[in-house]
């Protein structure tokens, strides 16, 4: 056994418990509070399996949607979590979470800190079947989330239809059905009147 | 599309995020408040790719150990979490956990229930390579949480080291390496006066 690689592992293991620390907007279906980014991404990890089908193409590497997945929001051990709708703190995320990704995947044995900075990178990309796979995903939980904690965070923050389809658009090309089903769910949204509309006033935030 | 199915497979995924709500009787290494069992899933999901050179054989099927923890501690949003050290609570868990399985599982379409409860049964067999490992990643975490967390719920608890000893025991058969690992952090445990041992009193509970 290397003694030294398997210290690397754990001590990898270890440190993206702080993970659990790092806390979104989307809050939990009951709005007892605020989800964070370890249990979002088992959230959406296991929905890949449930929804697969949906896919473009249906039969694409899986287990590498997955992995990018569990993954995916690890740079926020040190960069935080952005809000997709504040666009200056979405300035220079980029450059903090590349930071971010040498110094925690760093952590792990050369050959591996390799293997899981390739599939951040491969995610963050968007550019493989896989990628734009998980990245639909990433961007359903949480319309699912707001839409079921009646659009507590879309009225906090004065967030219009129109914001969250440029958010979910993913979706357009990574899975067609899930986009027409989350397309559906923003209309009846508006009509319940949890999210505002463009053209509409904001609504009262509550 | 199948509108009725894809309903289905929506509504498990909005149920499962109770998962977030149950509580383990695990700190985070920072012992900022205790894991819940959804962002604990996550971590041992990712610790399977990390450690699984460490299987025996090291060959096993990974996406099937990855998709077994992602769903094994499911049951626990009906029949809640079970502390591992509680003979009393454990009375019945089997009973408890074979409906909650029943329930949320059964809320997928009939072909995706059977192969998540499959998944679901075979983790608690135990006895495939892949559950063995799934099992021996799920021994290992807590023992890493609570020796970083200073071993507080092991002397809150009065917890001896032969009893988290015989705990971790499916880690012998199924990752042997990491068993060995695991046993000599108990020992330091022990050493540095955070895990009581059978001969000792029991360490003052802080």
């Amino acid at each position: 056994m290397n003694h030294a690689r398997l210290e690397r592992q754990i001590g990898f293991i270890v440190e993206i418990d702080r993970l659990k620390r790092v806390m979104r907007q989307t809050l939990l279906t009951d709005r007892c509070r605020h989800e964070n980014s370890a249990e979002h991404s088992w959230h959406i990890a296991l929905a890949a399996l449930v929804l697969a089908e949906y896919a473009e193409p249906p039969d694409l590497d899986l287990p590498r949607v997955v992995k990018m997945l569990l993954v995916h929001d690890l740079v926020e051990i040190d960069a935080g979590d952005t809000y997709c709708y504040d666009a200056e703190a979405r300035r220079g995320q980029l450059a903090r979470e590349r930071q971010a990704a040498e110094r925690v995947f760093g952590q792990l044995p050369a050959d591996q800190a390799a293997e899981l900075q390739a599939a951040w990178e491969e995610f963050e990309a968007r550019e493989s079947p896989e990628a734009l796979f998980a990245a639909a995903l990433d961007r359903l939980q949480p319309v699912l989330n707001n839409f079921y904690s009646g659009g507590a965070m879309w009225r906090k923050h004065g967030i219009r239809r129109q914001q969250v389809e440029r958010r979910i658009a993913p979706l357009q090309t990574g899975a067609p059905v899930l986009w027409r089903y989350a397309s559906g769910l923003l209309a009846e949204a508006v009509a319940r009147g949890i999210l505002a509309d463009e053209d509409a006033d904001a609504l009262a935030s509550s």
